[in-house]
């Protein structure tokens, strides 16, 4: 079980911004979008919403955050900066997606995940409102990062998306792709004392490459050809 | 040791993207970027590499992908498509952001990885030239990310630039919490049948908040103030 994301912009002020979001929401498979006071959406935000316009067109419009929250049972805040002096208390304990993640890994419900204002982010009075705070980690001499990428960032982290499956080669071709190195450094008369060392060297390079099925029939293909090729030699 | 990452745009034909490429990579400490025959680079770049003027300004410019290159040790091809028929062997395996980071991890040298234009991608003689390929875990439905999202995901995953520290409350100042916590009950009058269970989820509850020092003092003050208060009520 892992929780619905809502995503909160709280009164965008670039229409590409919500397109690109919007975008980006659908890229992981998301679709909860609220939009608090939004700057006008137009020609822009559908051009960055790209194959997203059924969700920037499905987003919900609210004039207040407490209406974007409604009955999300986790509200989490974002900040580009953490920790500040005056107001240290409403930054901190801050968490990184990847800590978010863990913690909200079993959870149930609705996880509302709040983003502010191009240039001033959240107000304080809006950080009160939020259970959790959350902040990317980057560099300190350009931490604030475009909106839309901080969002892709989080569904990125969240997504449940499963990795596409990277077959293996199974154990038993491998050993007889192994067989057949050894019997071609035997064929291509490798120096005697050299020849252990050389094939536990091949052994490795193919190892930490962790072949596909198809590569190893191809690499056994390739050493039969050697193989014959020196038979008709002889 | 984790190796240098270099961003190679190949012939991106926006350019606020490029510009949006240019922030990330400063979001993220990172300022090696080639761009292969750019579009022209004019104010919506600007625009979009807001504060990462200079990233934008030194891009090197190169007119062709083995120049762009160059004496790269790893070249990472990039693609929103895994698998497809006709041309498997250039897209499989492929390499998911994480996986890559734990493969590349202890590697030391240049790493180039390639974005390809935002509408056809790398061409398949570009991902000839690729040692490895990766690919977002995305939504079937849309899986085609905006470049500058791509490269955000890659770069956030690839930096080494670390978590904010979370501080954790001392184990010491914990117990004293927990005692106090027991005596509360005790001074309240809790029934006793239902103490020991009543203070076992308490201190669950506080456990998993994972409490910063500061917290933990706050509490203690508070659960000072109720055993006072309730002296004084005796």
């Amino acid at each position: 079980m892992s929780p619905n994301l809502r995503i909160v912009l709280v009164e965008p002020l670039y229409q590409g911004n919500v397109g690109s979001v919007a975008r980006s929401m659908k890229n992981f498979g998301y679709n909860d979008l609220v939009l608090v006071n939004p700057c006008p959406l137009e020609g822009e935000a559908r051009a960055m919403a790209s194959h997203a316009q059924d969700l920037l067109k499905s987003a919900t419009i609210e004039s207040s955050l407490k209406e974007a929250i409604g009955d999300a049972n986790l509200v989490i805040g974002t900040s580009g900066i953490s920790g500040i002096k005056d107001d240290e208390h409403l930054r901190v304990p801050v968490y990184t997606p990847k800590q978010m993640k863990e913690h909200l890994k079993d959870a149930d419900g609705t996880v509302a995940v709040l983003f502010g204002r191009e240039d001033n982010g959240l107000s304080k009075e809006e950080l009160k409102q939020c259970d959790m705070i959350l902040t990317i980690p980057t560099s300190e001499i350009y931490p604030v990062m475009n909106i839309a990428h901080a969002t892709t960032v989080v569904l990125y982290e969240m997504s449940e998306i499963e990795d596409p499956s990277r077959p293996i080669a199974d154990r038993f071709d491998l050993e007889l792709l192994y067989e057949h190195l050894g019997e071609m450094l035997d064929d291509i008369g490798h120096p005697e004392h050299k020849k252990e060392k050389t094939y536990l060297m091949l052994r490795r390079i193919f190892g930490r490459a962790v072949l596909t099925p198809r590569e190893v029939q191809t690499l056994r293909g390739i050493f039969r050809g050697i193989q014959k090729s020196n038979e008709n030699d002889e």
